[in-house]
């Protein structure tokens, strides 16, 4: 909320922007030569540069007028939203709500300051008033839900007509999801214009577009720590500005169980960090529903065997024998790869049960064509320092080597399976798996069929496991931790540090540089990288949020804006660098920031109003 | 907010804590041994352990008994507030409200949910309703403002009395600071039981304690980026928690010039970032007194002659010449150490006119006796680059040396001190001043006293301009870059990085184990450090949020809870490491949260509920 300015130190500003050479330039605004106009910097940069201020950057066409045409936000008029289903125009009537109030909180810092936005009796305000912008929307396909096969793809045109008041956009869609990011493109075409206190939209464009990738995620993590609701609901929210579609929710962990299960209630009782920090089933369906809305997917996942340990204590008490083993154990270091330890007890048949059970609390809500299932860090050590596994084993005549405990964890892994799809309503469901022993050449295929499981890579991007999973027909998410995981770079949490483990802090040009065809191409060839995107192969990438250090008082900053230079490494897969998209990012975390998301800041301000002079 | 919990998912916790070995361990509250009781974690955390949850650790006397007296918000009775002068009172009457805001605020979870905090109708509340917290204050001398020679100890005691029902607790201090430290210490002798919906205090402690150091503080830069009011007055509330209480305001530099000049209105209408991004006298005014309420001085800053550019145009057109040059001059890489380049003019008579006018209009609102004046970073080719410069050397009969130009500036110091000193209401006020080439062994005995200047260490800590200083007889504050920048970590802003310079990232750990008196006795003696320290050298220190990268949307979890580090540092100047105070400090973030901050976090929540198992 801005201070309240007294009257007296109001001064106008002398400042003005023309574009010039691809750049917003600032100039004193009597020193404007006639040859050129001064605009506000955010109009300025609506259409200054190739892509004006779009991120993610239209991938087939993008044409911008060098014009404007103000209106106010109350004449914005949606003509026709034509959905083949009640359900699609549902779901367009809550996205034009949404765009609606893009317009309105563009406009909101004279609102907080109680001044009247739109002061009505002036000639100008006459004049503006008489500008509409119309706006059609038509939908070809009825509303289905997200998948990977969906196409998000939309034409978008904006033209300013002869009367000059009237500006007219249609924006055509095969599906909802396509209409969705339409509108998020003509939101960005639009800035707020502090000079004559209206909005201004480009006199024309036409785009064209549709992503490249379709797998476009950010992983939370709520277990570590929690997250709170209205959180989640505004990482939705971010994502939706960057169009990313997959919110990968990392919902449980060994430290913490935070998701009620209806059918093992004492999970949560347990497992909680306290009885207010839980996801109830209204919760989920409450974000499965925001998430639709707004273009976004929620996946579940449920880690296991290893990733499991607070909550499951209740066993033996319950006549149910340990369901996990080594939880909380000491010491730590020799059980698991941080503290602290606990691994599902895959011999216990009490095991299976609930988590059967919890599959099927999950699938009631969440979304049951894809499932993550883990699958990461199994700690071997741990199972071995358990007697009734060890006697399984060997009673099973194996030894007690690695070999035998991988074996054991696969086994465990093909019931979790068939378990999981017994309970889904989806035939077809996918699982995902992490990069893991059981994923490494001499395992993956012995347990992990490349028609159930879509691999994600959270290996470093040199690790020979990327080029071996693709070329053998896997498809795979990249996760690479040395670009895309999001807690890198802070003081360590275990012991004295200094940093955490995968420091140093991947900053946003190394994010947005991170290419997973050019990491695939780099170790095999161009081609080979071509065929695997015509094969599908390369599904797309996920940063990953963990939230050891990090909560709902400072996840925020840490995703944004890093995560829309993930959203136009995906979308666009742009083949110029970080420099030429710098610009446009620096633009998008004040939008990001506009509409009220706590995202870091990246550069001076004075480098945002002085574009391409904070260079090398 | 949390989400309103449907009451059938409500699941009372199974845990309870109870102290053992100075630790809070967890355990399954059917499960406490006869001997022991066990406490909700936040309780068992206000006597666990030598100093139970106090940070600042106090320095004189800490004694906590092992016992709690519930008792409830309304049932804190301010009996006597001794102050010997209105004003005392006044300030006194507003530290009493803000702590009964505390008392209020660590139950707002449960007022948030609408549900009654305090259910009237049961034998426990009847019961526990009678219990009184009496609180009576003295304070010896009637209210002078912070210097660096202010008294900030006081004597807390808190004593259950026979009835059981009845706590006294009584504060005395000399000064109306220590007083509100002690109501700091009180606040954190309190905690919120979920478990009886009531508060708990400890029923006895005696509590001793004073500073060891008398400067303890924060720098924030509001000129790279700009930062609201409101979110200064959060960082004074954070202060205030830790005991800091030296807000040292780097309010302009080159990049943007948001203090409003009445004698000057050009700075801001040229400078400022937006006509609504500045400060006006009544927002400075406002903040001091805000802060004086919460035991913290206010430091202005204003950095000269480098660190000026915007704002400082206006000179050519208002027939005063160039008052500064080399304005974002390009290319910046020549100039300046990091863009947008400028600095004052040292040859022009109009820029000592109104270098005087922006003192005076600082010195009308600011504190008189302590100001910051800068003094880094000048760039000799800036100066070389003005052929006003080079033409008053030359006519000086100077040459274009290193050293003529050093000579320029430390006339130009000389000057300046005499202008600001002019405008001072203080005969004896102190000038700061960073370490530069100016405070070289070569220069600084020839131009800034010891008498006149403190002098600002931000090299690294093994630097030897440290004990060249504090041997020479100058007072020093330690910022040392290698543990007390807050900006290091991140990623490049100028370029593509990867990370910017000062990188890596400063943990809480290395932030608390920075010791000031280490660094000087490591260079000279323990004996030698003593013998600064009696002399008051060695003043104290200060962690730096320089804001090229951040701004109010993440400064709050870039600050704390790391600058609580530095507040037990320079208060209690601690013998132990960072491992022995690990747990307090995510104690402390926990109540910096409840109170409002989005303060990082540092560990999972798991390590928080059990202490001492997140070991490396």
């Amino acid at each position: 909320v801005a201070s309240k300015l007294p009257p007296s130190h109001f001064q106008k500003s002398p400042w003005t922007w023309v574009c010039r050479e691809r750049k917003c330039t600032k100039l004193d605004s009597t020193q404007v030569p006639p040859t050129e106009t001064g605009h506000p910097l955010n109009v300025c940069k609506l259409n200054c540069g190739e892509y004006g201020s779009l991120l993610p950057k239209p991938t087939i066409k993008t044409e911008i007028g060098a014009g404007f045409v103000p209106f106010y936000p109350n004449n914005v008029k949606f003509e026709k939203l034509e959905g083949p289903s009640p359900r699609t125009k549902r779901l367009l009537n809550a996205s034009v709500d949404i765009f609606k109030s893009y317009m309105l909180q563009s406009v909101s810092r004279y609102a907080e300051d109680g001044e009247d936005p739109f002061p009505e009796n002036s000639t100008e305000y006459d004049r503006l008033s008489k500008n509409i912008v119309k706006v059609s929307i038509a939908i070809a396909h009825p509303f289905d839900k997200l998948t990977l096969n969906t196409d998000e793809g939309y034409l978008l045109s904006v033209q300013q007509q002869e009367d000059g008041a009237t500006v007219i956009v249609t924006i055509q869609a095969n599906t909802y999801f396509g209409a969705r990011h339409a509108l998020e493109t003509l939101s960005q075409l639009i800035a707020y214009d502090d000079s004559k206190n209206c909005l201004q939209i480009v006199d024309r464009a036409l785009i064209q577009d549709k992503p490249i990738f379709r797998y476009r995620g950010i992983l939370l993590d709520t277990s570590r720590n929690f997250i709170p609701v209205p959180k989640l609901r505004r990482l939705i929210d971010g994502m939706s500005y960057s169009k990313l579609n997959m919110f990968h929710w990392h919902i449980t962990d060994t430290h913490s169980f935070p998701l009620y299960s209806k059918s093992v209630p004492q999970l949560t009782k347990y497992g909680a960090y306290s009885p207010k920090q839980i996801y109830t089933i209204e919760d989920i369906a409450g974000l499965i529903d925001y998430a639709t809305i707004r273009g976004v997917k929620i996946v579940a996942e449920f880690d296991a065997p290893a990733h499991v340990g607070n909550g499951w204590q209740f066993g033996p008490s319950a006549g149910k024998g340990e369901l996990a083993v080594c939880i909380n154990q000491e010491p730590w270091t020799e059980y698991c790869v941080e503290p602290p330890c606990g691994q599902l007890n895959p011999v216990n048949e009490e095991m299976y049960k609930i988590l059967s059970e919890v599959y099927k609390d999950m699938l009631d809500v969440f979304d049951n064509d894809v499932f993550h299932m883990g699958g990461d860090e199994v700690n071997v050590k741990c199972w071995n320092s358990s007697s009734t596994i060890t006697q399984y084993l060997t009673n099973h005549g194996k030894d007690l080597s690695q070999e035998s405990f991988v074996e054991l964890w696969g086994q465990f892994q093909i019931r979790a399976l068939k378990l999981l799809k017994a309970r889904s309503k989806d035939a077809n469901m996918t699982a995902i798996m992490w990069t893991s022993d059981l994923t490494t050449k001499e395992h993956i295929k012995q347990y992990l069929d490349k028609k159930d499981y879509i691999i994600q890579i959270w290996s470093e991007g040199r690790d020979p496991i990327i080029p071996y999973l693709i070329n053998e027909g896997y498809r795979v998410i990249f996760s690479n931790y040395d670009a895309w995981y999001f807690d890198c770079g802070y003081g360590g949490w275990v012991g004295g540090g200094p940093n955490n483990w995968c420091s140093p802090y991947k900053g946003w040009q190394q994010v947005y540089g991170n290419s997973p065809i050019d990491i695939y191409a780099n170790a095999t060839s161009q081609a080979d990288a071509n065929q695997a995107m015509k094969q599908g192969l390369i599904l797309g990438g996920e940063v990953a949020m963990w939230t050891e250090q990090a909560d709902g008082s400072s996840i925020e900053s840490k995703i944004w804006p890093r995560a829309a230079a993930l959203g136009e490494r995906l979308w666009s897969n742009p083949t110029t660098d970080w420099s030429a998209a710098e610009i446009r990012m620096v633009a998008n975390r004040q939008r990001l920031v506009d509409r009220g998301l706590d995202a870091d800041q990246l550069q001076p301000e004075w480098c945002r109003q002085n574009e391409g002079l904070c260079h090398a």
